[in-house]
């Protein structure tokens, strides 16, 4: 059977060598635009805000964090997998009181400002508690979609469409992040967020640092190349803007936490789009208004083969979490496709709405 | 005679320009590399901080703001010249107090909060005091420099020299900026400077905004076009990097200035350096130890020419000013090489440290 995967993002391209590898006949279609995966940090990170009212989310986030290191392990090559672990941080006194909530869910002992810093040196001493969460680790999204690029190679056709009626395949698997929206009426909004990159001295920096600074979320993901990221704002905006007070604010809550920063170049000021849907919870599974029905059969051409028989599948809205949840949306996706059905997706149905 | 002008920065390419006009046969090497000009805000102030103890240099800086306005007109075409004025502002008591001793020597009014913000309606309520100086202006330094290569269409050569042996004229300008170290042995340091460009809807801001805030002093310059450029940091360093420090610094002075500039686009973040010297004041006139004396004669090829009958004279090391003395800096140099001498370069030799 051949599917066509509309969508050459993080998701998209998982899907599709899951797909392969189950003998799919798998063609991507690329459309060149940005994607999310290319200013995210790669934070894996189940643990988080999000997941709190949701315990369907929160499992997902769960299984898909556990399925990483052998994702990573399969795709052959270094894509900064790097489970060190992730420091969640409180400056004042009001952001513990803040990030507390998370944290005792958690279960995660709270750890002084000593052993913090006995952690990682160069925390600033106004770091006031923290906690140590040893199973939120890392990944380099953009090393993730070099390595699945070079997996799926020749599979991968630089076409933009504006219409899932220009697609002639059985299946059509629709991981268009932002894109679902205008190729599916699906409720995908851009979330904006602002991602600086800083470089210096490898070794500042050990762990992922997800603080609280003076009531700003801010995190800064250590490379071992000595590249440093700084992210995010969020921001229900659909502008491409790099705005000089997002810049500031992300630095500003930078610096405060590591001060050694202010003297690390500043390489990238970029903006990306999250993928959010109504709950903010992705949407996996069969397209509703979509389902297999017969065709006429006697119309020719590509144009007229749209809803005659072929199912449309979409993985979008991953929000916030999209290169945490590749490897079991991949999984799941793939599945589905071959006729499968984990229950695990019913909470994600696309027309849920 | 020919002229070789070492140097297409503004200082150079002002030069060369004169020269033309007085018909010498001119010819301009530009190496290629990042001018001052580039990242400068073109602030026409000659009342600041530098010439407080230097009545020379404050004449000098007078003398070319005074040129300026004819400068411009007869480059013929828009170079950003603008003369609505700077507002000299203090956040602080701190700043104010430091501020004072400035707008004292320059006989300027202290104009309270309410008038500075019926000038400048953006302002932040806390700025703390001002002034009006109606006679600091500014222009584009990129328009300039664009304006005067037109001029000097065909006369520009691209071409990097390591040593002015390599040049073969009667007469040599040396207007290397921070470059001229190492071709004459000057004492020309760079000193480095961040610099940001904002950009937004025009109109934000009418003044050039000079200011100290919080003890860091920062200018805004708004351009017709919706550009502001924010600098700049003064660091005695000669690296390229920007640092997420200096951005920081820049843009916090900036929009604790102006807070609405917050949502304006981040649009450039650059490094230039300064040519600074000993005291800070610009080396202009011939070069000491390159006095005309008599040559063999006999040796053929241009190596050979060196120190043979030509003159050698310096233009560079204008630290902050270098976009304010262009025109004095231009008409003493082409008055120098057409054998005038202005009393005023007296204190501006090379070889004075």
């Amino acid at each position: 059977m051949n599917v066509t995967v509309v969508g050459a993002g993080i998701i998209g391209l998982s899907i599709a060598w899951r797909l392969v590898e189950r003998g799919f006949d798998v063609t991507v279609l690329d459309s060149g635009e940005p994607g999310a995966w290319q200013v995210a940090a790669g934070m894996l990170a189940p643990g988080g805000e999000s997941a709190f009212e949701q315990p369907a989310l929160a499992r997902l986030l769960e299984e898909s964090n556990e399925r990483w290191p052998a994702f990573a392990a399969e795709l052959g090559v270094d894509v900064g997998y790097d489970d060190a672990g992730t420091l969640g941080l409180a400056m004042t006194a009001d952001d513990l009181a803040d990030a507390a909530r998370v944290w005792t869910r958690q279960k995660l002992p709270l750890l002084r400002p000593s052993e913090l810093r006995e952690l990682e040196p160069a925390l600033s001493p106004r770091v006031r508690a923290g906690v140590f969460a040893p199973a939120e680790r890392q990944v380099d999204p953009r090393k993730v979609v070099a390595a699945l690029r070079e997996r799926l190679a020749g599979r991968i056709v630089a076409k933009r469409i504006n219409a899932l009626s220009e697609v002639d395949a059985e299946t059509v698997v629709v991981a268009a992040g932002c894109g679902t929206a205008a190729l599916t009426g699906l409720p995908v909004r851009p979330v904006k967020g602002q991602v600086l990159r800083l470089r210096g001295e490898p070794g500042l920096l050990r762990h992922v640092l997800d603080a609280t600074v003076d009531g700003r979320h801010v995190y800064l993901v250590p490379r071992a190349d000595g590249e440093i990221v700084v992210g995010a704002t969020q921001e229900e905006r659909t502008d491409w803007t790099v705005t000089a007070g997002g810049v500031h604010d992300l630095l500003h809550a930078a610096i405060e936490l590591v001060p050694g920063l202010a003297e690390w170049e500043l390489v990238e000021t970029t903006v990306g789009h999250r993928p959010g849907t109504p709950d903010n919870a992705p949407l996996l599974g069969r397209l509703a208004d979509d389902a297999p029905h017969a065709g006429s059969g006697s119309q020719v051409g590509s144009g007229s083969r749209v809803g005659s028989g072929r199912q449309v599948i979409v993985a979008a809205g991953h929000h916030r979490n999209g290169v945490l949840l590749a490897p079991i949306t991949a999984d799941l996706i793939a599945g589905l496709v071959d006729g499968e059905h984990d229950p695990l997706l019913e909470h994600f149905a696309p027309g849920r709405f």
